[in-house]
């Protein structure tokens, strides 16, 4: 178990906006660039972002990381998921093996990954003694929330805090400068789609997807397990603890502790799929500062990831049709954040490159 | 002046489309890979173009170079752009000194930048003398199209040949396993309008944008000045070399000459921007089977872009809202390809990783 250096609390109400100031000094000088006006697009807004996170106008990202949190989930028993929950620790495994889509690509962006055990079904003594994962394991699988809450309370709040935690670790030992959200988890789109459909409201049969890639008829029985569960439980929308602990999950709750973690030590975080995303909700919910760190990396397959984005008002980065999770679009998404960082550090300003500037005046 | 090793009608001859056999053969491997079905979307659409371009099912692409192709337009003084055309050997000196956009974005993606002077309106004698540029100057400017052909068929052939041999050049000695396309020159968006209207058929007024950033007086002027050239000349969209001599530009011609010698040699290129695209469209034009063989990298802000795109039949893989040219969107897309060869390689099959397939059978 990782130390409860932060609690939740703590971060809620410590954790500061982005500084406007630094971002209004970052677009004065991107107007100085030598380029046309606002010409580098979307990678201009990431980089006035970064100067109001890392309060600077030379933002730096030379030290990325993707954290991946693993956990499984009881409600896979109502057969919602393609695949069988054992994937989930064959899946942590080949993650330490180092042959897992997120692996290679985070270390083609330059980033490193490490694995935490939120609540996967099984022990994984070997990987936790030799330090391959960190172990924050909250318990053995979620509660079916079909039957029954997913979590308690406090479970809630210890998956949310071992994720800050984790965060604030990297953070502070080892000057992380970029994180990256990441999921594991057999069967976890669907407490992620019972979180949007609860959080922002929306039909359970317009926010449930296909996941790993079922067939109609289990995804009509998912919607129908959803809309059940969420019946049953009654989760409060304005109690973001109250809708984890009904129908969430371990890993889902410690992707919103790592965001937490990153916004309170101003330290920004790329936000991946449908997984992260709908821990970004419940991020959101708990302190409505830290959507200021959020980078949204990507827009996957799964339908209901941009209505996610659209309620956190948010523009991801990419659209490269991914459905995998595991952090491997915000990995991809990694280097475009790099680039805007490289921008404002070294393209020069037309004084210093000697060009005449068109739009003087103008 | 660059050898001519390669002659245009020896590269249109002898240029073989990809290899579906190694298409095929990669989407094979894919299968196996320890992820859902398509779960990394165009990361793996790329990942089987590279196969079929490189026949291999383990591409590399570790060797990456952008090639900007410099000149000027004599249709400038017509009033078509915001910037005034001494910028064009300003920018030229600016990517020398490493400060520019392409620059900056290329390093980032661990490419090379060569910078080639196609038809810059004056000389820059101590860029040639020391090597920083490669002088393939075929005049000194197009003519203002507006009034007369912007250069010979003799002078299309010469620049379109300049760029196949530029590029075989740096794969033959350099083994350059990436190429990408890029252009510095004010005013050639309004040539790239004009080639888009003539080969892919739209009205003038749905293809001509801001370029740089004009005003709408500047907008309305630059439709018009296209509007009388096409009359005036009548390019006929079935012969590209009259299209590029009527109303093209040097770089242009250099840029689809660079995309065929990538061909004929089967290496990727990407194509950057609304510039790079119009000399795709030459390419293709030219040469049919060329178009195997580019991978389109963003969308750009100039409207007419995405028609290109359709016209071309491509879905570019990044939309950042660029406008910049130089190859800067190539040039970060460069990463997104290299990420496709780095799947192929090293993300382990379900076997290897010992991963259960829930797909199986299915």
């Amino acid at each position: 178990m990782i130390n409860t250096k932060y609690t939740l609390t703590q971060v809620i109400e410590n954790t500061e906006p982005a500084d406007p100031k630094w971002q209004a000094a970052a677009r004065d000088h991107i107007e100085k660039l030598a380029i046309p006006p606002r010409s580098l697009g979307q990678l201009l807004v990431v980089a006035e972002q970064l100067a109001g996170i890392q309060r600077t106008i030379r933002p730096n990202v030379d030290k990325k990381l993707v954290i991946t949190m693993a956990g499984d989930h009881g409600v896979v028993a109502e057969g919602v998921s393609a695949f069988p929950q054992e994937v989930t620790p064959q899946m942590v495994e080949n993650f330490v093996k180092g042959g897992a889509g997120i692996n290679i690509l985070a270390k083609t962006s330059g980033a490193d990954v490490i694995v935490v055990d939120m609540g996967v079904a099984v022990d994984m003594p070997r990987l936790v003694e030799s330090g391959a994962i960190i172990d924050c394991k909250i318990a053995y699988g979620t509660k079916n929330f079909a039957k029954e809450p997913a979590m308690t309370r406090e479970q809630a709040i210890a998956a949310i805090e071992a994720g800050i935690n984790v965060a604030s670790k990297v953070i502070e030992e080892q000057s992380v400068n970029l994180l990256a959200t990441g999921d594991m988890g057999i069967g976890n789109t669907t407490p992620s789609a019972a979180i949007l459909a609860v959080m922002a409201e929306y039909p359970v049969s317009s926010v449930t997807g296909r996941g790993t890639g079922i067939d109609n008829a289990t995804l009509l029985n998912k919607i129908k397990v959803i809309r059940d569960a969420i019946n049953l439980h009654q989760p409060d929308k304005n109690d973001p603890l109250d809708v984890l602990a009904k129908i969430g999950g371990f890993e889902i709750a410690g992707i919103a502790g790592v965001i937490l973690g990153a916004a309170y030590h101003q330290v920004p975080v790329l936000v991946d799929g449908f997984i992260s995303t709908a821990g970004a909700l419940i991020a959101k919910g708990l302190c409505p500062q830290c959507l200021d760190y959020m980078i949204p990396s990507h827009q996957s397959e799964e339908p209901g990831h941009q209505l996610m984005w659209q309620a956190l008002g948010l523009r991801p980065l990419l659209n490269l049709n991914f459905k995998l999770g595991e952090g491997t679009g915000a990995a991809v998404a990694m280097h475009l954040v790099e680039s805007s960082a490289r921008v404002m550090c070294d393209v020069l300003t037309f004084e210093d490159a000697g060009v005449t500037n068109g739009h003087e005046g103008l």
